[in-house]
């Protein structure tokens, strides 16, 4: 099969590689449907995330089941699946628990030795634990399974970082970062009730989703003039739900910034400005939390589904391009630029 | 009147000043009965936090009214209350959400221009917002008084800090310090509901105290030595509920080091580390959060103050000495050397 490649900065290939095959009885096989790219894909691409020479990449797709093992129950060959971006046993603690990004057994997508989602098969292990069934008739419905691959990551992060942010109904929630996963933070918000909700970031097409997805006001600033900007549509006290979704310095400096005093700040962006722009004085006199992390997509698909399928929210939008399987590296290059906003892979 | 002044680093001495007054209709002038000094002094006694030369120093007594603005409607002369270290105004958003340390009219004992806790008496600005009546009969009963004065602080403290981590029943709890305001912490849990508590500390007099208070497990190590002590402790998961009660970088780190992934740290020690000691990137794979700041002593009094009288908790063997004020020196001296843990002042 073809399937996309890492072989080093700004090195992304699509290649012949092996057909994947059911090595163990909790394995299935996904012939992938639709996968995209996502905004941390770019940290490997521009270098700043190692990947070893020839590493598969791209963790979130949906697929048809092609083959299962032996032990596999939930699903069968001919179910239509989505996959979260990391897989998990389904059985331990943490799993038990909704964490399932700490199961001892869990993986990423593209580490050595397993399957990408970018291409166009993907060896699944732990079955079970890890695929969520959708219903079979959402195949001839485009717009529907673009919004359910957005279940994959981002819109389970967006939600992730909501929730860790303690969004409640009639919350005043601020989002710092435009991306795809800043603009599902958005929704998230919006679905929890949130009755403010202040966008922070520059990109006006970007914006203009915000605004669809919930968005009150769009903050088009950035370090202290953004949070003299926050702080005065909120009355000078800051918003109690601040969602990062950057993972840079500034912008966790900005969003503890605009959090009001006894708020918390969901982070969801992958840090990569290390601790300092974790402004711990300011968090302490202010009792400012900070929560967050990877999410445990797999758990929240489930419910976000529901919604997805009720009508009741549709990340689509987020993908505002597309490719085939060939175009990937010119996809990489779009969103690298940000003349793309997520690009959606078509198989 | 007599009272201690901070004339810098290492020096403590016990001056007269002007006695209080009634300067607003909603102040009061409250004659000390006891008060104590509190780990957090100590770094202005070292010289690590700034001071003023000739500022007021201590935030923790309590006394018996002796005057009272015309405002003033919840005390009366010859009422024995208890001050939390932060006044507050008590009427406004943050006081009525339980987040007394955040009231814009709010202020910390000893700061230019306020009387500190460590004298004869102190004016207390609103009063109505900040003072809890005591039961009068309590001045009879030294150890009662005593445990009541752990109120202003440490208790409340140590209950912010188990708050924060989320300790709930059955919980797996890590107490990082053996101060004073940890040992309160494993006291908090333990009236929380925790079922393990393993106190981290090597200074066995105060290890014992934690035993008494509710610790299960005693960690007498530090750094990597002590997250490994820890992990094997809890069967390689870590703690669901961690609270840093010493805000040093190494501190921070193993508090953070020995969370269980989904778990949270609940820190209320000052941090003087700056963010060094925030690991974000192992908060971030691991989903551990990070809550807590300046406590809100104002807000737990009432219901901690309930459970002191009922005899359900009882935070007085945290002061192993006492002083009478012109001893307060000595008592710096004592607890800067670690050779008292925390010393009550007697009037």
């Amino acid at each position: 099969m073809r399937a996309t490649v890492i072989h080093g900065p700004n090195d992304i290939r699509v290649e012949e590689v092996p057909d994947p095959v059911v090595r163990k009885s909790t394995d299935a096989v996904v012939r992938t449907v639709l996968a995209c790219i996502c905004g941390s894909d770019l940290w490997a691409y521009r270098g700043v995330a190692a990947r070893e020479k020839g590493q598969r990449i791209g963790h979130e797709f949906l697929g048809v089941v092609e083959s299962v093992g032996a032990d596999v129950t939930t699903v069968k060959p001919g179910d239509l699946v989505v996959a979260p971006f990391v897989w998990s046993d389904g059985v331990c603690e943490f799993c038990a628990e909704g964490l399932q990004t700490s199961c001892p057994h869990g993986g990423f997508w593209g580490t050595p030795g397993s399957d990408g989602g970018q291409g166009e098969a993907v060896r699944v292990p732990f079955a079970d634990g890890t695929l969520v069934q959708l219903p079979a008739d959402a195949q001839s419905d485009p717009r529907l399974l673009t919004a359910m691959l957005a279940l994959s990551d981002v819109m389970s992060t967006g939600h992730h970082a909501a929730r860790a942010a303690g969004v409640r109904p009639g919350a005043t929630v601020a989002v710092v970062g435009d991306g795809a996963v800043g603009l599902c933070g958005v929704l998230a918000a919006k679905r929890l009730g949130a009755e403010r909700i202040i966008a922070l970031g520059r990109h006006e097409a970007r914006t203009a989703i915000a605004r669809t997805f919930g968005a009150t006001d769009v903050v088009a600033a950035r370090g202290e003039e953004a949070v003299e900007a926050v702080r005065e549509l909120t009355g000078g006290l800051g918003a109690h739900a601040v969602l990062e979704a950057v993972g840079t310095e500034q912008s966790m400096k900005t969003a503890i910034a605009v959090a009001r005093d006894g708020g918390a700040v969901g982070y969801v962006g992958v840090p990569h400005g290390g601790s300092a722009g974790v402004d711990i004085g300011q968090m302490f006199d202010r009792n400012v939390s900070l929560r967050g992390g990877v999410a445990p997509a797999r758990a929240y698909i489930p419910e976000l589904l529901a919604d997805v399928l009720s009508g009741a929210i549709d990340p689509s939008p987020v993908f505002d391009a597309a490719v085939p399987l060939d175009g990937v590296p010119d996809g990489y290059k779009a969103m690298d630029e940000r003349t793309a906003l997520k690009v959606k892979i078509t198989f």
